[in-house]
């Protein structure tokens, strides 16, 4: 018999039919039991008379179960199933190191992460990667809507550029090489194919600090455009990217989500410091700078989204195009969701020797740089772009403390398993 | 001025407008000079009269023009831009190591690597990665209508398990961890959190061949599905997302691509070997074997693809699922597509006692499959999958001889930069 779904069961009132998943839950009771049976969609609630028929069966197992459809408006989605017959598919024949069926997991972080492949099956952790999911969709949806190509960028690269420290090495046959700790360079290079480009994956970061905001590997959404005036023009496709992604997130789950205003609110750098009342002099803005602003742009801008524009120079990499009014600021922008960074963007350099000249003057050589550079000596055109971590997205949508929590098996100083 | 496109041009007659792009090509005839304007969508014909105003223009560097549009029958897409005023964002003052207006790249493939960011610029070398991207949205579009939920896993592991040969190692925080060769366990483990999960992602294979096949990082178009009754279930799925992948490109591009009929023709591996004229004892398919289905699948059932299903277990990794009735056979299948395997899948074990033995059986330690293993112990369906070759898939369907030509920045056992 045709397998249907836990929401589909309230359409087949009085008949048989079969559904299939995990025991989510045993009750016993002393006339009847209960086996909440757990699909991808829902639970279904199975009503069985003769306890012995549940034999040995625990919960985790993987069953399959005919049944007739039966109203009751005490069950969930105010039907239940009766006379059942129960096959087992899978059996569970160890204890489980923690229950999945309260409203919250009462294990530790470091035990979730050891066991994983049970702990992401708990619904708020399920939740959080759909949200991951639907914000990616809506990622790819708004740029596709925008002309930009999807690209694939290499993530083993044959020098370390960036910032030199924090890159994990390989042995490539032999040879010295890399993981890629961005497709920085890449995508620009894409912007003389297709002008606007964008790519989602794994970039790689040997981050030595062990902090609930660090991973080793996330997920970057990135974009790249090129035909920019300025950074003001790569800031008007991300609100609209961001827009999108928010309405395919609260299409998709039961996640309520932020307004994003049509302009989100920019503030200067210097304008930030006196809004978040640092000092005159200050070089980049502190975690609680960043919290001053959030409250700052929903008290004035009922915005929970706030550009910070015009960072110095000296705090961004080599490639930031600089403000040409004011050269020691950059077009450089960060956006802060709810007072935390979780997107840099910014104009980038596009003439070649712009880049010799800012190679120079931050000491560095030019030969690690070479094949990208290359690209710019054959004509690119004005242009900029960004960069999204997905796990910190998601964690500051959903208010989860962890990055870990947002991603489903979690790399960092301590943890490559499993 | 905003800057419109040159597929806008014709919208514009009479009217005075500004593109911008690259100097695809300078034609300096007697009295009249042509400057071909190539931006994302096409080429924009400019007519300058004084051949000074050009002045030291090159091709490649990036102008924006301003000019009015003029009808010509003659010039491409009916329309020309007279009257041009120039300005140059990006000049390219050093040689061209090949021509880009040619309807063919002239240089070799590797010139052209070495220049990816120029060589891709090519009309036809930029087709293979628009049908590249166009697969790729075809691919997700199919399996979200499907109910499968994307998912992102690691690409660095703790244990190098799979084919060990062939594995990257790296330095992870002065432990030894290895590139993921694939994210078959992960995506298996998922089934137990989802249902229907799919990833596209790099994979990294340490190949040390150097073939016009091989990469050492390619995308993988990943899905796996929990609930199946065999093998046969997940090919159903593969079938409708190969259909929805093709029409995406169809209808974003300008390929011609196969039918993909609503049922695959599908031979038994005893019955390939039959129709291929191998001898009958062979444990796989030779490349020659693949050919000649592909010419019986396209003459008996007019189809460019065909299902080979029951590969012998001793040819499929451990965790193939065997065929119940025959068990030295697998549930496992490739698909050719014009007589060339592009995807690998089946059905898998999901018991953990059957994984056990199967490693047993295929005497490998149980220790590096622990954290996989695990998974197992805690209630998994039956299920199965498959990973599609993006670049083999794009080089097949555009009959690239080389998948280097497939990708943007290939990986191989010589190659590491650009």
């Amino acid at each position: 018999m045709q397998r249907i779904l836990s929401t589909q069961l309230a359409q087949h009132v009085g008949k048989t039919v079969t559904v299939a998943g995990w025991v989510h839950r045993l009750r016993l009771l002393k006339s009847v039991a209960f086996l909440i049976v757990r699909d991808a969609e829902g639970l279904s609630q199975v009503v069985v008379k003769e306890a012995k028929m549940l034999g040995t069966l625990t919960e985790e197992s993987v069953v399959e179960v005919s049944a007739t459809v039966t109203r009751n408006e005490q069950a969930p989605g105010g039907v239940e199933l009766t006379g059942p017959s129960i096959r087992v598919l899978s059996a569970v024949d160890v204890p489980l190191p923690f229950e999945l069926h309260r409203p919250a997991l009462s294990a530790s972080l470091p035990t979730q992460l050891d066991h994983a492949a049970l702990a992401l099956r708990h619904p708020v952790r399920r939740a959080a990667l759909k949200v991951a999911a639907a914000a990616t969709a809506g990622f790819r949806t708004a740029l596709s809507g925008q002309r930009f190509v999807e690209i694939q960028t290499p993530k083993i690269v044959g020098s370390s550029t960036e910032s030199g420290a924090d890159v994990f090495g390989i042995d490539y046959f032999g040879r010295p090489a890399y993981l890629a700790q961005s497709p920085q360079f890449y995508k620009q290079l894409m912007v003389g194919v297709f002008e606007r480009v964008f790519e989602v994956g794994p970039v790689f970061r040997a981050e030595p600090s062990d902090t609930a905001r660090h991973l080793a590997q996330y997920t970057s959404l990135d974009a790249e455009m090129g035909f920019v005036a300025d950074h003001r023009d790569v800031m008007a496709a991300l609100t609209r990217t961001l827009s999108v992604m928010m309405a395919t997130v609260a299409a998709r789950t039961r996640v309520t989500t932020p307004k994003v205003l049509p302009e989100i609110p920019a503030v200067s750098f210097t304008e930030a410091l006196r809004i978040a009342g640092a000092a005159e002099g200050e070089e980049d803005l502190a975690p609680a700078h960043e919290r001053a602003l959030g409250e700052w742009a929903l008290r004035e801008h009922d915005s929970e989204f706030l550009y910070v524009t015009g960072y110095p120079m000296r705090k961004r990499p080599f490639y930031t195009h600089p403000d040409p009014a004011s050269p020691a600021y950059s077009n450089g922008f960060d956006l802060l969701f709810r007072g935390l960074e979780i997107v840099t963007g910014g104009q980038r350099l596009h003439r070649y020797d712009d880049y010799v000249a800012a190679l120079a003057a931050a000491g560095e050589p030019l030969e690690p740089y070479r094949g990208y550079l290359d690209g710019f000596r054959y004509g690119m055109p004005p242009h900029g772009g960004w960069a999204i971590g997905l796990e910190r997205f998601v964690a500051r949508l959903l208010g989860i403390a962890n990055v870990r929590e947002a991603t489903a098996f979690p790399r960092d100083l301590h943890r490559v398993t499993p």
